[in-house]
């Protein structure tokens, strides 16, 4: 077994290999003068099971060209089978045609992966479980709750409530709130009539309770604030959020820090960046986990 | 039949559809927030031959994605043909395993394609003619050397030289020497031995002439401009250079503009950045040859 990373997660990528009591491989990931990029592995591989670690986070095209440049290289240096470990799977988002005329792109990049030579995926929580059925070859699909939960478990709230941010998330809530043997909410963001404001309804009682919010992703996190905003105006004693990936794009991190929220605990299925460090903000390790699914 | 441009080349796809008596059609290719990109398809393709125009220049990996998403959002949509017209082959100079465990994407780029959705691919002088095979589907593989020599001839220079900067690009030279009516010269670099600076050796008679270099891309500009100076150490009066894909990276502006060349004569199949615009350089435009192919 040998196990590569590329750029996207390298300290995740030598934690992982720590777990399964390896080193990291040998492979240069450049660019060339022009951009193109430029791999070349460094030891032999023919005959290994191959592991590669690359989560196609920001810059997600870049990051996915690398991952399907290096699953050929693998492929034509004869490597016994390759695996991809994809922390975060990106283009997870557009999962259908919610519109006439517009590509489904998880698809898209399973094929993709596919016509590399990628013989089997492992990932985390991705944003629809049905994506799983996009791939032929077999997906393990690996579940960020238990990490979460079981920092909220240590810290012995008294009094708590999992609240889902919006109704897509309802299961993932459920499924924390059995961890942490707690109710759950609901916020239950409507638009009485066109043109005017939403309100947020909040369903569950929240009264005098530490909510915990928990989402897959969060992004731009303008639900995330104002679903935080509303629990605090609505009688919550404290709030705390977290998401498996912490994408935290364009205007997250101001958001965040000026949000209601006092703690945001995410994973390292993408890192965080320095700009995105914070004092709110905790990154907890899926490297065991993955280091047991490897 | 509808023609669509995506982000690289948007005035060359004007001028093609132009060319063939048509507008483009209608889409967006915009980022989201997280750099992930968005595609929608502004109007109906149901049962249309569509051409899509996009070279996959620098910035590379986003240019290429943009291609595959399109080509999805083209396919879910019953386009009844899909063609990509890509001036520029981008990874085209990773067509071989050079050394052992490399990639050979410009075959990974042939296989992504086809896996979206291509159904024939039309494109412009390929680093390696041999790309052709890579691709299941029909290839157009258009010449840009006629264009470049009908430049030369209208300036009716009367003793001229064509010379290849380099071995590999010899059948080039001599494609456009005969359009010219001229002899060819070789560039001949030769390292006598290890450690000992390369020379520059001329093979033909450049003494009082006007030298042409020719080659399918200048990148860096390095080879090119030695050869040009060399040139003109070696008794040629002027030297002219060109190209069909000015890819022109890192210090290649720098390099021209200090160079002997006197004027660099380009296509538009990689369109020049306002940087990259200089009175050396004059860039001729493939609409007309694309549209015909078209
Ligand atoms: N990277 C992205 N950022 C924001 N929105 C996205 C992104 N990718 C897809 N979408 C849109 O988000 C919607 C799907 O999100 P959801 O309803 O939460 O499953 C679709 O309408 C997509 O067009
Ligand atoms: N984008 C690039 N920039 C510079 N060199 C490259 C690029 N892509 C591939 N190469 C290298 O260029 C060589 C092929 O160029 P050539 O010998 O002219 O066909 C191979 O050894 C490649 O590794």
């Amino acid at each position: 077994l040998k196990v590569f990373s590329l750029n996207s997660n390298p300290t995740l990528a030598e934690d992982i290999a720590d777990h399964i009591g390896t080193t990291l491989g040998n492979c240069t990931v450049k660019s060339f003068s022009d951009g193109e990029i430029q791999i070349k592995i460094e030891e032999s591989v023919r005959g290994y099971d191959v592991y590669v670690i690359q989560s196609t986070s920001s810059p997600v095209n870049q990051h996915m060209m690398e991952l399907l440049i290096m699953i050929d290289a693998l492929k034509r240096a004869s490597a016994k089978s390759i695996n991809i470990v994809m922390p975060y799977y990106g283009y997870a988002r557009q999962d259908r045609k919610a519109r006439g005329r517009e590509p489904i792109t998880s698809k898209l990049v399973a094929d993709l992966l596919e016509t590399a030579g990628a013989d089997r995926v492992i990932t985390l929580d991705l944003h629809a479980p049905q994506i799983q059925g996009f791939f032929d070859v077999p997906i393990d699909h690996l579940q960020g709750v238990p990490i979460l939960a079981n920092y909220f478990e240590e810290k012995n709230f008294n009094d708590i409530i999992v609240v889902s941010p919006d109704h897509g998330g309802v299961s993932r809530a459920r499924k924390m709130a059995d961890y942490l043997k707690a109710p759950i909410g609901i916020i239950d963001k409507r638009r009485p009539r066109p043109n005017v404001s939403e309100v947020m309804n909040i369903i569950g009682n929240i009264e005098g309770k530490t909510a915990i919010l928990v989402d897959d992703i969060i992004d731009t996190a303008g639900t995330i604030t104002l679903a935080a905003n509303a629990l605090i105006e609505n009688g919550a004693t404290d709030v705390y959020a977290c998401c498996t990936h912490p994408v935290l794009s364009g205007p997250a991190m101001e958001r965040i820090n000026d949000s209601k929220i006092k703690e945001l605990v995410v994973t390292n299925s993408i890192p965080l960046s320095e700009e995105k460090k914070s004092d709110k903000v905790t990154e907890l390790s899926v490297a065991p986990l993955i280091g047991e699914a490897i």
